[in-house]
């Protein structure tokens, strides 16, 4: 019989989804240029020359039985011996291939990393505010995700909370970092205790707890910004990793599960994970996509755009005064609305063509994110209507 | 905690990967082109020159942000738009594009396809011979695979063992035709019979009972074989099918699951599976892959090769004595070893660089599995060294 659950989730639709239909539709009526649409993290900047030439080059030279052969389910090894070089070089780490898993995007990573670490009905903590997608992603494998609130004075983490909830049925903890919706960064000073806490838990309880961190924005940081990597502060770290905002390829597909070399079983947490595989139908991302990424790990799109976009909202918004912390990379900024109720200021807003996402289904109350991968040209255009709104509204 | 399940896993190393490393070892020695390996189903002919010029031309010629941009979790609607047309087309169906979901692949078709139907706990049945990876494909989800032994007459459906297993418990039926590994097609009286009995029991039991239809080999059918389109004949079927045979590119990661518009739920399927998605970490594949094959559906890759392949050895096999089903498409035959233990006749064969493959795991025992998705003056080679060993051994 048709499955229940599955059918029931129909009835949630997304409030983003909603948002960007909203501004489509509004597009229509006045020219989209004219809606200063917020809601979508889709990057605004185009991948970079060399994975295009390196994608025709493979077409008309490569044989296509060799090019569009299966690859092992790992991931082929020779892009997964160059993921583990460039991850080394730039970190300092002593990751090898074995310890690489190519996935179709953070989501495949987080999906096999979450399998790999925890049983139905445990525990998996993450921090408020938080990518709602990781309700699915951790509660559909059976275990039960666990939000710690949030830090609202600068978006770290709330260690008080979190102490409290780290009881012992937690397998693992699930950090963003680069964080949407907040745009914060966790600093050397939060990664040191977070691993210092989880290190004295582990002993405390006898038994591993896993460290997922989720890093699909760890390129995009701001002048000045301490970015540190994870997975240096705690052996049981395994790093997910998407190509998406990086290289600007989010319907492509590609990303990987970096496994600490000094994690519990790290050298057989690769090849489980490509058991796990067996189960969801994953099987490694596409062979063209792996080769072609391989060649540009150390490139990135330019990015330097949603730097620029970030300055002059952060300074429009403090100016109009909300309350706001300054992003220390992403694409995301996230004020406080000027009324307690999120959805409301969301709703009033769309009247002056400005579309931002109420967070309440990020685990945070009484702010709105605004996705600025968007023109810098629109971003300007959309002051004007930022301050009518304010101006007339509230 | 690592999850002992999967770790488990690690032990069981697959029979046909052993085999075929083996034969990249021994090529290594003696030089490839010497062994006869028939271990691997990977296409030996490669993809349609259209389908790598469309990809050039989307490559240099579209917006890059569109072309690698976010696709919806169901796919991009004109592809599926283009998909269903073409099943219409060909096999007189009613398809929109709300019946088709876009997948990596048929191991993603049908991991999303058991999801659907089926609760942990659920039986599905499947019939001998069978894909092995049909065992992790349904269990790892809950469910609980169910064989019914072969009908070694001719590899077409053991009704009486079907009926007795098809007990209230049976949630789904999972078929395979053209069948990896004896390259029985299923017949249109196949067809017929079994959906009468799946009627009649849907009717008794006051539930529904899905046919998941796993179709990767559709295209690969010999001349005058009867190849009826499983949905034609039962309405609550979900078609599962792969781009990898078809157009040679399985390293592509590209399928769909096509519902039945006359299933219970009908409308509800594929946005269903964009739900379980949110679980497996899916997402959809890669979007420039959906855009270019989505202009070749009607092509395929020069497939008359394999029926060339089989008319050759189909003749020697018989010819020395072996008891064989002649394969109605595919590129497989299965002929029955000439002693009972099929393990240790493929050992023996081994000695004459003929590598096949035993086929214990795929539900039927004293079988064994020769992929001939290889040059044809590569079988011919191989025939010497095949006389030979029956002679020797036998």
């Amino acid at each position: 019989m048709i499955v229940q659950k599955y059918k029931d989730m129909l009835q949630g639709k997304s409030v983003i989804r909603q948002l960007s239909e909203f501004a489509t539709q509004r597009g229509a009526e006045i020219g989209y240029e004219n809606v200063f649409d917020f809601s979508l993290g889709n990057p605004s900047v185009p991948v970079p020359q060399k994975f295009t030439d390196i994608m025709i080059d493979l077409l008309q030279n490569k044989n296509p039985m060799e090019l569009h052969g299966y690859s092992q389910s790992l991931g082929i090894p020779a892009v997964r011996d160059k993921v583990a070089a460039s991850l080394n070089k730039r970190f300092g780490m002593q990751y090898t291939g074995n310890h690489i898993f190519m996935t179709t995007g953070a989501a495949g990573a987080i999906a096999h990393a979450v399998r790999c670490v925890s049983e139905p009905g445990d525990e998996i903590i993450t921090f408020a505010p938080y990518f709602p997608e990781y309700g699915p992603y951790v509660n559909l494998t059976g275990a039960v995700l666990k939000v710690v609130p949030a830090d609202t004075d600068n978006f770290q983490i709330n260690f008080e909370a979190f102490e409290e909830m780290l009881t012992e049925k937690v397998a693992a903890v699930l950090i963003n970092t680069p964080n949407n919706p907040s745009g914060t960064v966790y600093s050397t000073e939060t990664m040191r205790r977070l691993a210092a806490i989880m290190t004295k838990k582990q002993e405390e309880f006898g038994h591993d707890i896993f460290l997922i961190s989720d890093e699909p924005y760890r390129e995009i940081v701001f002048a000045g910004v301490d970015s540190p990597y994870p997975s240096k502060f705690y052996a049981n770290t395994l790093s997910c990793y998407s190509f998406s905002k990086s290289l600007s390829l989010p319907g492509e597909r590609i990303g990987y599960v970096a496994v600490n070399p000094e994690c519990t079983d790290a050298d057989l947490i690769a090849t489980m994970c490509s058991q796990i595989s067996r189960g969801t139908g994953h099987n490694c991302p596409p062979s063209i996509i792996q080769l072609a990424v391989a060649e540009v790990l150390d490139l990135t799109a330019d990015l330097s755009v949603y730097e620029t976009n970030m300055n002059i909202l952060y300074k429009e918004l403090t100016e109009l005064g909300f309350e706001c912390v300054k992003p220390g990379g992403t694409f995301y900024i996230l004020p406080k609305a000027l009324e307690a109720d999120a959805v409301a200021f969301c709703e009033k807003a769309k009247k002056y063509d400005l579309i931002m996402v109420p967070c309440n289904t990020f685990g945070i109350e009484g702010y709105v994110r605004l996705a600025y991968c968007i023109d810098t040209e629109k971003v300007e255009r959309s002051l004007d209507a930022l301050r009518k709104f304010v101006k007339n509204e509230y």
